[in-house]
């Protein structure tokens, strides 16, 4: 019988538990797929193990604790020691991914990370391989399951962002401080690694551009229910005639939108290219056997045979300052003259309606209009221009949409 | 700079055709991602080419003629010449597949088929790779892009099957012959290779079973429509009590289904399991350039490293009786005691009514019934003895449907 594969385990929360607990339970069928039996070489848990220990003693090391140091630092050392690495840290890998890439390269081994973005889908390894050659324009989706959950139950119920923040932390959808993932930022750091491997060039989180969602109102919501349209945290990483742009924003989507009827904690990612039309992969997008179950995917992949680790074949630069389609929203006086006067700003800034409805009547007075697709900055000024009329009842409210098939 | 990779081309019809100019336009990024310009060494058509010099001048051959032979002899060939292959072959893999991962597994090398099931959904790669190690539950879906069509277009227009087959095929989604599509052949060739990766056992052509949408009738599409209901073609691959099932049969799904909205010439599989939950992959089901895509991208694996070919882990029955739900919807005279006697005989084989209603009257009276999930060989024998009852007007309809959140 061959030697059993020695697996070095680096964390032991949510996901490095379900992980230990995984390799056990189909331990038979990695035998079937690998032809080694795996067995934990050693763990390292806040209480203790020592990591030189379990990296001399390990074949491979999979890298659970998350943050960027000290994870940062074992995964170099592990890799460096000729050991490839499993690692499911977003963080890790979109502030410092160059440098963990570089250093896979010069050590000959493999630096895995399918759980790292968008849970159980498996979008790493599709960009990367199936797509690996493939001119991709654009990657896109719903990448955190707390906004999704937050948002959805916001509009199924109507209720207010932060009665259902709370009800999403006591039904373990949302953590304690979920502020990395209602920011955006958790976001931003999953984007950053998929606009890397979709466009082959080094993208770092603080390139990423990114809002969050605790600005929604319920009102906003309602508004897009009644036009059917639904409203999700999108990440967006796309090709654009400068260079590309990665960012996160809230987003209205039309009813017969892919992503329109993602709902709840699930996650899902678009893949846009001219030879391929466009492949959508949904699933749970967290959850700690499902984590854990794309970190063993990652584990037979590398027990199973060489792949090239990634690197760049360029540098695209990141624009900052793109074209979107907006619905905006203004809470207006009930008086004649305010639309031509709303109108009037909004030309002299070369941004276009697409369309605009007038809705109630004195102090309800509203005015929904869907902007055509802009520069970002012209549409920034056009508001800031709005926001000084006296025909403003409160702040303006502007949230981008996607305009395709937007009637 | 290093040796080009040479490429044997076998077919260049529609795909054929589109890989050898996808080949050409996306050079560049294939070298960028294998460190090696790709050529094509020669190209076997109907009107030239030999087959012995091309696999004598070819590192890899790439097969896409279609068909079991001659398509067989050169894949196995290649095989034992120590070529690797890449095949976009459904029926050859579904009928001789045991064969040639025998023999690829034989001389060492890979075979590939990304481009055989799904289009560029890289379904075959998410199984074989990522879930290669989990235990898979159930692997559906809607993989026949030409039968989605016409259920989409009947369901939209009312209009009759043999109308919308015609549109189609003037459409280019149907063949002049379209029988394969249609009868659910095509759609149980892929099953077949799915229940395969999923399961690790040996599944042929033969052992699936397959009915497709010929019978059809405007009149169930309405009645579902009206019931929230959209009608697709399924495949379906499960794990049962005592082995698998691989079926091929129009099934009702209700609106919230992950499979309902996936309109047109589309594909979308579903792959369960406990530790994954579910995982959904939708996009073109077929194109020149989508299916030649899915090839390039299964080249550059081959030529990237090393990766294991498939072996079956065992052998699993393949179960003919299972369960299901289904819809039955039976034109009656309308006379009082006619629900009594149907659920009299219905009750005789143990199969249970989840609701019924009845419509219509006179000459147009029905009952419109959904059946619990039942045996399906006693759901065939109420069904015969239904039959034989006089008090039916016409030969009873019968459609299986997912009764899951099913109302």
């Amino acid at each position: 019988m061959s030697e059993p594969v020695r697996i070095g385990l680096l964390g032991r929360g949510t996901v490095g538990g379900a992980f230990a607990e995984l390799i056990e339970a189909r331990s038979g069928a990695v035998e079937a797929a690998i032809g080694r039996r795996p067995e934990l070489a050693g763990v390292l848990t806040r209480q203790g193990g020592d990591f030189d220990e379990i990296l001399a003693d390990s074949d491979v090391v999979v890298e659970l604790i998350g943050g960027t140091e000290p994870a940062r630092r074992f995964v170099l050392e592990s890799l460096r020691a000729g050991r490839p690495v499993v690692t499911a840290n977003k963080q890790l890998l979109a502030q410092h991914g160059e440098e963990l890439f570089d250093a896979a390269r010069e050590a000959g081994v493999q630096l895995r990370f399918e759980a790292a973005v968008a849970g159980v889908i498996p979008i790493v390894r599709v960009i990367q391989e199936s797509f690996g050659t493939t001119e991709i324009a654009k990657v896109f989706g719903i990448v955190n399951g707390t906004t999704n959950f937050i948002l959805s139950e916001m509009a199924a119920s109507g209720a207010p962002y932060e009665e259902v923040l709370a009800r999403a932390k006591g039904l373990g959808y949302a953590e304690a401080d979920p502020s990395d993932d209602v920011s955006g930022a958790d976001a931003a750091a999953k984007m950053a690694i998929l606009a890397r491997l979709a466009f082959h060039t080094p993208v770092t989180l603080d390139e990423v551009s990114y809002e969050g969602i605790e600005q929604v109102e319920p009102d906003d919501l309602a508004y897009a229910k009644e036009l059917g349209l639904s409203l999700k945290l999108l990440g967006v990483a796309e090709r654009r005639e400068a260079g590309i742009s990665v960012r996160v924003f809230p987003c209205f989507l039309y009813g017969g939108h892919p992503l329109a009827p993602v709902s709840g904690p699930f996650n899902a990612v678009m893949v846009e290219a001219p030879e391929i039309t466009e492949v959508t992969m949904s699933g749970p997008g967290a959850g700690g056997v499902q984590t854990a179950s794309a970190v063993l995917g990652d584990l037979v992949s590398i027990l199973n045979g060489d792949a090239p680790v990634h690197e760049t074949r360029g540098r695209l630069p990141v624009v900052a300052d793109v074209t979107s389609s907006f619905y905006l929203h203004l809470a207006v006086v009930d008086r004649p003259g305010v639309l031509a006067a709303v109108a009037q700003v909004l030309g002299d800034q070369d941004v276009s309606v697409k369309s605009v409805v007038q809705r109630g009547a004195g102090e309800d007075a509203r005015l929904v209009m869907v902007i055509h697709e802009c520069l970002e900055s012209r549409f920034e000024a056009a508001l800031a221009a709005i926001e000084k009329l006296d025909v403003l009842r409160a702040r303006p409210r502007a949230i981008r949409v996607i305009e395709e098939e937007f009637v």
